[in-house]
């Protein structure tokens, strides 16, 4: 009879701990980050790991990590050490074994965290050399923006990035702690690979290995998410890496991710008491205080004294009605604008900045059929005031302040507070808008899952374009960084808006609409766009300053060139083949 | 001039909170879960918001939601209510108002937390009225998977259902807490849309826009989170969405969470202490505690003893080698099996369950040529011992103690303890194994990126084949729930790997290799398989289990019917075309 004993053993890889390190890090082999060391270490020894950052006298070596710098100090008596010393390149990473210092009086530094202490290095091992670099990673050195995707791992070593996805991280883990551990909130994971959702000219295809089926990577979780509460998980939340293929777009990424909410047994108020909570609770304290509840104008005001749905209110300006001031005016172009239907005269009032003499308030003279009259239009090139004409009246109105704004900012007018985080809750939105092109049909103004209004419910079904939808978007500095709905949850509701306002195919949605017939709460929701949101905490130019790997506004990925050719062979399984425009096959 | 007051205004809704209610919670109408109610708030009035689960004696209505049930006793003086609770469907959505009572005496059940109270109904409001269902919401109701799959969102009101989605979401949560809060890493989301890579067979397609171009869906974000160490992001982790395209396969996802790290200057001892942190921390307490460090073996430790490089640890039964014993032994299949080349006789001992009077010890026979003799043949079925002889020798012994273990399991012999969770490691993999059916080529045991130890690491120059990888897999209960290594870091020895002993085409990584080149630190990292690790936990028979809207065996989400046909002027902005294969034209 044979029974052996299971002898089991440790057997963890050659691990060279150094003895005399008293690190409490179980996990790393270095006994101190490069930004830790402070005048009370002194006499300690340490192993420091990290990046030659400069190289000063052929004496010091100042190492980086991602916590700080480390001056290092090579001793003149060690031939070895001097030899390797002679040897290094920028950028190379290293291990530095050696003792900590106090440095001699009056060589501290006090620019930096660990000025006040500089370790003698006993030994010095080079774990890899660094190559002539196409750019040197110092945070004063500029570099195209091409050239920093090209080598976005070298990019990301730059102060900027390190604090901004490090930034990302804090504030995402935040949030999630406000919404599991205070509102009971359950992360759910959904597919990416989906089916095509109506309308959705902007999903990106994955064929199947079935001959013609293909999945759809969505662009939200919607369906989703009004599923779970059909399925009664009663608070869903995710951070859902959504996709949308609209081309090149300059500020835009074919992925990104939104922090996706949605709750049973809720209200508009409490969605935005909710978000109210979720960005006081994770907001970072160094960027001040956000005061609550965050101010709240419907869509119809927004448009009234902005100009826009979405309006910057870190500065006033607003848009003013002042048509009967005018009403007997003898002045041409004014009396001309009263005189057509619709016709009006607006004024943005600007601060006294002193910065035009002559002209305190614009006098805008509006007409119907878009043109414009005013004394600003020697400020604006042609082909702003092309732009500005090109939208229609409100919008016009409200692109002209934001231009005053910066016209305004440029002459050096103190006019937006560069730390301010103004957030503003929009609300009342039309459920309904004309379709653009096609007269006589109506499109959702957001997506056909928005409940409308209590009181204009009954309007559905005579008069939709009168409906306001229970839809709310946040804006932040004029951004929209979050949008959201109460959703129909009746199926008798949904149906008529799918079938009988849009029409809309709802053999595609039946699933849905029989899940809202088994069942389901009042539920509503909301995402945040994470991208935005942090770009703008930050104040980065670009939503690519806050995402580790992003695309280039044509959608390729400069340092792997993706997206790719693939071979007919790789194509096969998936039963496509490549239609290629007749012009290019050459490229083939 | 005109310099207007910015009136902002509060405008949230039409809020329908009820001014008696006491609720802390900013967010929902409810005052109270169906799950909270305890006799110390009898005579509180509250608000209830749930599904009717159970209708009974035409006087109660069980109202349930996530944290549990209520019961709702209708007056019967009340003829509003009363025809209100005849009309009631089980699973419609009521909100209920009305008074907390402790139950008459003799009525409490003590099955039910809420057992010893009542809320006397004031008020009973029907939300959405719930048709016939394709089954019911009870947890005895026994349901196909297809069934449950089409009609997702009522199977998720399932209490397992419930309980495995809320365990998922909460153990993510304490993982990220570890992480995050108690090691400093960095939560770094990375692009899905990216590359093809060498040998990525398995890889979803996504075309571009540009002819012939297409993304691919990677199956890890390996490239990036070493990327990302160069990067100098020093400790990074995500819950990372992959992707695998393997046709049908009964428990594997065409997308499924990986918990992925990284880590700088690290060794693997570091990694194992980093993750058996990480699971102590995050373990559930109610599965009992995790003893620490988990036992860990050699890769040919695990061959030899149990014929598995994932053993299954919760019951002994190791293979040995008897072949000693034998070797002058009569018996006629005994003696040809020791007489061939690489011959053996081996033993699996069982532990003496009195199932089977006659047979303590298989004794088994292995033959080079992969046949089999043994006393145990009897109680295979034929397809069984064919399935076995398919398999390598090792292997093949490995199945069978699996096998002895299910067929006394099946006798009623308590092997393996079924609330018992052995971790163990398994380390010193080979680094590369011959290729498939093509002699004298090489592949990757795991990876291309994996280091070889360091004692072997001039062989890979000279035997690759005998060169041992700083490989680890994380083995529970005999499957495999994680995998990492420490990687190369060096552009030389990876080019040498990959063009020289793989021979690769270098230049698809030209990237990374030039990323090796410009100090990248020594790291290493490990990814855990969420899906798979919490089905184990939970005790679930498929990873389906544990994911809110799994995919079929075939691929298919049947609830949608995803992936779909879609229409070739959809598929014309992508420059692709179906080919349809000649004999199943017809289903165009």
């Amino acid at each position: 009879m044979f029974m052996l004993v299971c002898n089991d053993k440790l057997c963890r890889g050659n691990a060279t701990a150094i003895p005399w390190l008293q690190s409490s890090d179980i996990v790393s082999l270095r006994s101190h980050t490069c930004g830790e060391l402070r005048p009370e270490h002194a006499g300690e020894k340490v192993a420091l790991y990290g990046w030659v950052q400069y190289l000063r006298q052929d004496l010091f070596v100042i190492l980086r990590d991602y916590s700080g710098l480390t001056q290092v100090l090579i001793s003149q008596d060690d031939g070895s050490l001097k030899e390797k010393l002679g040897e290094l390149t920028v950028e190379s990473v290293v291990k530095v074994t050696g003792t900590v210092r106090r440095r001699p009086e009056g060589q501290e530094n006090t620019n930096m965290p660990t000025g006040d202490i500089e370790v003698l290095a006993e030994n010095l091992e080079v774990l890899n050399t660094c190559r002539k670099l196409p750019f040197e990673i110092k945070d004063f050195v500029k570099k195209s923006e091409a050239l920093r995707m090209q080598y976005r791992y070298l990019d990301l070593r730059s102060t900027r990035m390190q604090q901004n996805l490090r930034l990302r991280s804090q504030l995402s883990m935040r949030m999630r702690e406000y919404l599991c551990h205070q509102h009971g909130f359950v992360d759910v994971e959904t597919p990416t690979l989906f089916k095509r959702t109506p309308g959705g000219a902007k999903e990106f295809l994955v064929p199947s290995r079935e001959p013609g089926r293909f999945y759809s990577l969505p662009q939200s979780p919607q369906q989703f998410k009004q599923l779970l509460m059909v399925a009664g998980v009663d608070r869903y939340f995710q951070f859902a890496r959504c996709y949308r293929d609209e081309g090149s777009k300059p500020d835009r990424q074919p992925e990104f991710t939104q922090v996706d909410i949605e709750m049973s047994f809720v209200e508009q108020a409490g969605v935005m008491a909710l978000v109210e909570g979720l960005l006081q609770y994770s907001w970072p304290p160094e960027l001040g205080g956000l005061s609550q509840p965050f101010p709240c104008i419907t869509y119809s005001e927004a448009m009234r004294d902005y100009g826009s749905d979405k309006p910057d209110t870190r500065f006033h300006m607003k848009l003013v009605d002042i048509s009967e001031v005018f009403v007997n005016t003898k002045i041409e172009f004014l009396k001309s604008a009263l005189g057509q239907s619709e016709g009006s005269i607006q004024a943005i009032c600007v601060p006294d900045g002193g910065v035009w003499n002559n002209v305190f308030n614009f006098v805008l003279a509006v007409r119907p059929e878009g043109t414009l009259k005013s004394p600003l239009s020697k400020h604006l090139s042609p082909s702003d005031t092309e732009g500005l004409l090109g939208e229609t009246r409100r919008p016009l109105l409200g692109k002209l302040r934001l231009q005053c704004a910066e016209l305004l900012e440029a002459r050096g007018v103190a006019l937006r507070d560069p730390t301010a985080f103004h957030f503003l809750w929009v609300v009342d939105f039309p459920l309904f808008l004309p379709k653009e092109g096609e007269p006589g049909s109506l499109e959702s103004a957001h997506h056909p899952f928005t409940a409308p209004v209590a009181q204009d419910a009954h309007l559905v079904y005579t008069e939709p374009l009168q409906v306001r939808g229970q839809h709310y978007d946040l804006v932040l500095n004029g951004c929209e960084v979050g949008g959201g709905s109460i959703r129909i949850h009746k199926a008798a509701e949904q149906l008529h808006v799918l079938k009988n306002i849009l029409k809309e195919d709802v053999s595609v949605l039946s699933h849905l609409l029989e899940a809202l017939d088994s069942g389901a709460p009042p539920h509503g929701g909301i995402a945040l766009g994470l991208d935005r949101l942090i770009s703008l905490m930050v104040r980065a130019p670009s939503i690519r300053d806050v995402i580790a790997f992003p695309k280039s506004f044509r959608g390729h990925d400069l340092m792997s060139q993706a997206p790719d050719y693939v071979s007919e062979e790789d194509l096969k399984p998936y039963h496509i083949s490549v239609t290629w425009p007749p012009a290019k096959t050459e490229e083939k």
